[in-house]
């Protein structure tokens, strides 16, 4: 059995599904991998919990976290500083200009000697270069499955299944949310500003919902992928994006009429977000709030892979690869 | 630079089209593998090249291979027990009902002290226990990505990305041939009968195409999936067989209208293949000759993927990947 000590930082939605989501795959983890996942540390904005011999999870996931035992208002830095942990998660929301905090508490856990895993966008869209020279500098290692299609294990796909594989290109939807309004306009005839409230009622929709419907989200992502994947050095500006709010209903059963929909697609090679017509038994050619993603790859063909594109527990799934990978290879 | 020596049993479609990938590689493998894969052996039913040094796969596949320097009259059972190789692939066509002469092959393979690569679905399908039995016993792997879903990385999708997720059900359209017989209908409004022979001529269908069009091509990969992934032990006259020769053309047109297609599903978890309805954007409706599955979790979800289900290139693949995989981790 391999004892392994994690650091959070961020314990929102995202981090406490994964807390969920370890606390039930205990035993699991244990029999299958070999490994004790031990949380030695949960930072938030205002303070962290500490507790070297591992956090009650039960207890964090009931209580608010200055109610638990360990509670102090050290900060994620200093935690990061003074926490001895063999990976760090990057766990919060990020802003898309600055990459900030994520940017600073990744290069301050890889500092500390940690391996990253984050789920946090942001940091990798803004400095992917700089996160990696200093990955390589301090022989770490930082995994970002989650970042793009939720629970999709593209990544990890590209990197461990296709390996005889070079890639021409890679394009999909990779916002769940537009997808969902896309559907529900064409399912229901409906105008997009009443499928936009649907979306926000059910809570696809994030508070700010330019950031989705614009296609910033996917802009990001596409930046994510053709710096991790096609192996360029871009950000966003580099992305001519094109959302989807000057898509009507009309415009909608016209494509219909032409055996299509309209999806809002992310063109790696291209460099480019737009709404595309999509023959409906095209792999990419989803209803709901999926993602799907095509590789387009010189020996193996074109290879789509489709699921939920968010969700705490679904994008558990893609941290715990990461880390369950990190704890058994580079550990 | 790692060397691997390499004695391919099967010098088919498969075959050629993994020397021609693997003569396109060479460079590649060498660069971001360390790899130099060096064919030593070829065994055909009729005899075998043999040179140890490697043998030179342009010429193998421009001349006969009994015009070859190396050539004799030796066996494939006698090949695999003289010549010193580190995996041997089984690429032969198989016999459904015994599973030889693949069967044999795996065996003597692995007795010889070779791991074994195979796309030949039969000897899983008669006797995987006992392969992987004696796997174990030799210590050494047996691995067939190449046998389900062609290019597919179905089963490393599973073993290697989806690492925390215990699987619920596998189920999804294993039969490129049958697929696209009812794309075609679906889209023509044609009978069966003018289908199967359009897939005929195309090269879809093989020569006896009651394997394709009667479920069984589907329940032979529907038992490999059972036993790989779900871990049970079961065979094909476990699985509950209906083909599509009883589809029509009101059939597929009544489905239209209530917005679905029909399609061959092999449900794994049921043990059953059989015609279902799928509604028109979900992931597995997919046109042509195409494979899709869909693998339902307990966290991630459901994660479909999709793509070639066949060709000799696509297929190579898979192999390679899982060349690749016990050249670097088991050598």
């Amino acid at each position: 059995m391999k004892d392994v000590r994690i650091a959070m930082v961020g314990f929102g939605t995202i981090g406490r599904g994964f807390a969920g989501v370890l606390l039930e795959k205990r035993a699991f983890l244990a029999r299958r991998h070999g490994l004790r996942l031990k949380v030695v540390a949960i930072a938030e904005y205002d303070g962290s919990v500490i507790d070297e011999r591992g956090i009650d999870l039960n207890r964090v996931l009931k209580a608010p976290l200055d109610h638990c035992r360990g509670w102090s208002e050290l900060r994620s830095q200093d935690v990061l500083r003074s926490v001895g942990a063999d990976i760090a998660l990057e766990l919060t929301p990020g802003n898309i200009k600055t990459g900030e905090p994520g940017l600073s508490h990744i290069l301050s856990a890889l500092d500390a000697g940690m391996h990253v895993v984050t789920s946090n966008k942001s940091p990798l869209a803004v400095a992917y270069q700089r996160i990696m020279r200093r990955a390589a500098l301090r022989g770490r290692e930082v995994r970002f499955e989650a970042t793009v299609g939720g629970a999709i294990p593209l990544i990890n796909l590209y990197q461990k299944t296709l390996q005889i594989n070079e890639i021409r290109n890679i394009y999909g939807i990779l916002n769940g949310t537009t997808n969902f309004i896309l559907s529900k306009m064409e399912e229901e005839s409906v105008d997009f500003s009443i499928a936009l409230r649907e979306a926000q009622e059910l809570g696809y929709a994030e508070t700010d919902c330019s950031y989705d419907v614009d296609g910033i989200d996917t802009a990001v992502k596409v930046v994510i992928l053709s710096n991790a994947i096609m192996g360029r050095n871009v950000s966003l500006r580099d992305v001519n994006v094109t959302g989807i709010r000057e898509i009507n209903s009309e415009t909608i059963e016209l494509a219909k009429k032409h055996g299509s929909a309209i999806r809002l697609v992310g063109d790696v090679g291209r460099l480019e977000v737009s709404p595309r017509l999509i023959p409906m038994q095209h792999p990419l050619n989803i209803a709901g709030a999926l993602n799907a993603v095509m590789l387009e790859t010189d020996v193996a063909g074109s290879i789509t892979i489709t699921g939920a594109g968010a969700g705490p527990r679904e994008t558990a799934s893609s941290i715990l690869s990461d880390v369950i990978d990190l704890s058994v290879g580079s550990l």
